[in-house]
């Protein structure tokens, strides 16, 4: 990810460029270490279909200042004073520098995929799909503002809403690869659809972290979701499947307050041992990262060795702990 | 401008889009009785290119959107409670659905840039450029930003905001109407001068009419930029122009308390006056005018009936109360 690292640096030191309070926001986020989760999916992708790997860096780089441009604005929505361990950029600037600087950032995602070096067509193909992609996290994210203050959400509103907020960018960026793969329109829907299965997955494995991680490892205080009272997959699938006894018994816990988290944090826990949350949970979870798997045998004409590399990220991803 | 609503109509109302939190703001800025300033100047510059008017609508319809987010993320940083004698989106709903339905509309500007029916290449030159207009516009804003904190800030540098911030966008939709068109590179570029030109003259023409404009024809309360002390062209060059005692009063007058405005704004006029402020800006707004409609008479193979439309909007922009 070091040619990522300097594609970036292109964008914000090209010819010094002003002003500081718009650049220097989007330099920090984007030098800090984040997973790289979204340019290795566009990389990953583009070798399983044969493509220029290369040419690749655009799509990759596009989809993370896209997925940046999110997180910056995200912050300042959901008040999070931190984001991977450092302060995030409302917090170290202002509210307005991290919206003006998010919308540049979206803007440059936009402009580095137009970029590609690639015929016209693809590039059009690939901008409408970023384009489209960026839409559909905003209606994503407007859902997962709404269910704030939404009383009862099931969980196929819950699945909706996190198949916008986080699984159409991991399904854009395999498509992405495949686009410029010049695949056929038959692969390019499966990278997609396997791109969908492993974006809930991913989410679901997030919110089962919140509770089960192993804070050491994966670097956050555990139940930060439980004491928001985040109507996550856990808390929804309790809620559905808990007796009216048990239902009244969560209720009061959510209702305690912050100052009693500790203990809330542990009745809670052992609720959802009671319900057998953890492994419902962690079928779902198998359930989709197999459905990413059975997909991925159903493609024509791939390379032997990227489909070992996506069948080994798919693995790790719905295994990984932090 | 009929058309125009139409168009909007699709986007927001297509399949009954949701959530609604995200598209009844976006619906609700689009059906607001703009000036329509940009997409106008999309259209008169493709007719004088004797381009495709109708497939000008989609450039018209990008810009207009592009404008608008910029509305909403504006109100939202410079705490705007209204616009166009409404409220604003952020004081609507809450800060949260603005930027995010700001950030649908500034993707759908982009979304609505690409579908426009042309050919790849023209598409894509579209796309570049109304990419690079909004990059431009948020480093504006973001200077715009910046000289609140800003001690002294020179004219030029005030220039040089106005230019980003307003004008590239006026000039953006120049140039797409030239691009779409197929003119010449040449005619292209004086086509974005005229309206870096035009953009200007029509901010420098905001500043004046917000301390002379008839404010039964304005629509607005006179003196809004004074009462916060915003370092428009009329104050700067004010500053420029004083005695050492005329600063020391323009400074004490600044630094009135808003229960005494109309006292500060009297003062501050009485001031202009000595200075000849009223005359110097309407000498430069006049002077970026004939500098577009000099620009104008070097265009090659124009339809005369266009140029006389666009003559007409340069001197009706330049002479405007409103």
């Amino acid at each position: 990810m070091e040619q990522l690292s300097q594609f970036f640096k292109q964008i914000t030191n090209h010819n010094n460029r002003e002003p500081k309070n718009l650049y220097n926001p989007i330099d920090y986020v984007l030098s800090q270490d984040g997973k790289h989760l979204r340019p290795q999916m566009v990389y990953i992708s583009t070798q399983l279909f044969n493509g220029p790997t290369e040419a690749a860096l655009y799509p990759a780089a596009a989809f993370e200042l896209l997925h940046n441009f999110t997180l910056i604005h995200d912050d300042i929505m959901d008040q999070a004073p931190q984001r991977r361990g450092e302060p995030s950029v409302y917090k170290k600037w202002n509210t307005n520098i991290a919206i003006l600087s998010g919308d540049a950032m979206a803007t440059f995602a936009l402009q580095t995929m137009l970029q590609t070096p690639t015929t016209a067509d693809i590039k059009l193909e690939l901008s409408h799909l970023i384009s489209k992609t960026s839409i559909e996290i905003c209606e994503g994210q407007q859902y997962d503002l709404d269910f704030e203050n939404q009383k009862n959400v099931s969980i196929s509103e819950y699945l909706k809403m996190i198949r916008l907020k986080t699984a159409v960018m991991i399904a854009g960026c395999l498509k992405a690869g495949a686009i410029l793969s010049q695949t056929s329109p038959k692969n390019q829907q499966i990278a997609y659809d396997i791109g969908i299965n492993i974006g809930i997955a991913f989410q679901l494995k997030d919110d089962l972290l919140d509770i089960y991680g192993d804070n050491t490892v994966f670097g956050k205080i555990n139940g930060g979701d439980i004491k928001e009272n985040k109507k996550t997959y856990p808390l929804l699938r309790a809620i559905e499947d808990a007796t009216p006894e048990q239902k009244l018994k969560l209720s009061n816990y959510l209702s305690l307050p912050d100052s009693k988290f500790e203990e809330k944090f542990m009745l809670i826990k052992k609720l959802y041992e009671e319900l057998e949350i953890k492994k419902k949970c962690e079928n779902l979870i198998l359930e989709y990262g197999n459905q990413a798997l059975n997909l991925l045998n159903t493609l024509d004409d791939i390379n032997p060795k990227g489909k070992e590399v996506l069948q080994d990220w798919i693995t790790r991803l719905r295994d990984r702990d932090k």
